[in-house]
């Protein structure tokens, strides 16, 4: 029973590796699994786990929220996640360090106030649309960390030990999302952009060419097949907005590799998405008009074959007037 | 010098409060804060405190971590939040006790093999479109619960306990974010999908009515100004897909409130915003077979103006051959 189950799976991936999509996704759940068990040795080696202690949690928790499909986004919630952490703590020490300054009732006060401000003020910059395109996983990360330090500030002896040693392990597994994403079989934002910026121009064009070969198709052969070309792709041109915009903003996280250079005008890509969109509009709009033209063409047909038809009986009709006059 | 750094803040508050967006934006900010002041009172009062202890950081960072600017997005990984940890939770608890009876060196082989497998096959299923959709967030917890549960329970004796007092604490984060983000100006998606289903709406028959004015307006007229119709909003119609998903998706988490009942038909408000769309293409590309209409037109003319200004010209050369002959 159990041999036919892993026999189904087996030709299920087989199918699966056929198709490159399909492929990529694969890796990308092989290589989350093995970066979760590189980092899970910090628990079952010994001389790692008398190190880091139970610190290690950061570390398992960095890999899973990190890891992302492309290595850019990777590399930019990396990024992120390290400078939300640096600012967060530093400001959270110094703000509990003032607190314990003035002691007393004093203390609450001020972490309870640089609680609100600072939360409040963090939370209205990931509103700004341009701060939460690019920053928006920094400026949650900052909160969290901020708010961890002050508040476990009141608690804890000793919290730079604490911020140090989180850090630590935030850094421990950040390389090893690092390394496993941009090594093993890296997937990379900018070879997708490309791709499908590439594609969007084939699918256009053969839009165009199919919308032309039904324009001049001969009205007899118009009659017994109807229009072949396929719309789906221009539509899909309309929507693709978004998702460039995500992929440009990897992208612009990612190395020198490949052909891509460091400066690399991703801007550009989204310009050209922005003129295909546009192409994609008039080329659904010319298919339209000319669907509507043909309907009118036919509708003016069919009346005036009602006309001929109706003349006789007008005439019909006036005989018998004549007759009953 | 600090006076008029505060008034420049309460100025520039005021400025804003004028706009309404801007003004959810700033209540959704207080919000947040208001919701982390609370949460932090479990460090900051001694009786929570001796309750929780250090498991008061998993309320925290529930908080941070799910406050949305929507309701509905608060709600959906609230619920995405609690079936992960519940689902990871006890998957894990299983492996490390079945790891913890078999013991030796099949300890770590066990907990190494089933990290890897669980790790691989949960992020395979957030690649799936449909689960990514609306179940991405409770994936990506259900993998980090259950490695923490796997891991820490080879080093933990009281797997158990441990499961249960962060259980309780990422609760408590949840009920103040739902109570916080419900119950004190709750900002609906689904408000914001209506209304910006209905503002598409008249922004298209704006558009539509000014492409039909300019379209018979006089000739001289349209030669002193140019067309006044603006398209910038039929194109924000164009890219409105990826927005309409998001808010269709986070509606459907919302409870019952205002008009909308428990089954409003969101989905229908996708279909719409698809017409919408193709009826935007439509108008765009009428503008500019009207332009362009305009263009050959006065093309034309000027073509005409050059001939009977080269007109002459032609009969003084042929003056001049005369002459020469």
């Amino acid at each position: 029973h159990e041999d036919s189950f892993v026999e189904k799976i087996v030709s299920h991936l087989r199918e699966k590796t056929s198709n490159t999509q399909d492929m990529r996704k694969l890796i990308h759940s092989a290589k989350v699994g093995a970066a979760l068990v590189l980092i899970s040795f910090l628990y079952l080696l010994d001389p790692l786990y008398n190190q880091v202690g139970d610190n290690a949690m950061w570390a398992v928790m960095t890999v899973v929220v990190m890891f992302d499909f492309y290595a850019g986004a990777t590399l930019g919630k990396g990024l992120n996640r390290g400078i939300g952490t640096i600012l967060g703590g530093g400001l959270g020490c110094l703000v509990a360090y003032l607190a314990q300054q003035v002691g007393g009732i004093g203390n609450s006060v001020i972490i309870t106030s640089s609680v609100f401000i600072f939360g409040a003020g963090a939370t209205y910059t990931r509103t700004v649309p341009r701060i939460k395109k690019r920053y928006d996983y920094g400026a949650m990360i900052f909160i969290l960390t901020f708010n961890l330090v002050v508040v476990s500030g009141m608690r804890a002896e000793k919290v730079l030990e604490i911020a140090r040693e989180r850090l630590s392990t935030v850094g421990m597994g950040l390389a090893v999302c690092v390394f496993v994403s941009l090594m093993v079989f890296p997937i990379w934002a900018s070879d997708e952009l490309h791709d499908s910026t590439s594609s969007n121009f084939i699918n256009l064009a053969n839009s165009l060419q199919g919308c032309m070969e039904d324009y001049f198709r001969l009205v007899s052969e118009k009659e017994t097949e109807p229009s072949a070309t396929s719309f789906t792709s221009c539509k899909s041109v309309l929507n693709s907005k978004a998702k460039d915009e995500l992929l440009a903003n990897f992208a612009k996280w990612e190395p020198w590799h490949g052909k891509y250079g460091l400066y690399h005008p991703w801007e550009q890509y989204l310009k050209i998405g922005e003129l295909l969109r546009e192409l994609a509009a008039s080329l659904i709009s010319l298919k339209h008009s000319h669907v509507s033209h043909e309907a009118i063409n036919q509708r003016a047909m069919r009346i005036s074959g009602v006309f001929s038809s109706v003349e006789p009986q007008r005439a019909w009709g006036q005989h018998k007037e004549d007759e009953e006059m």
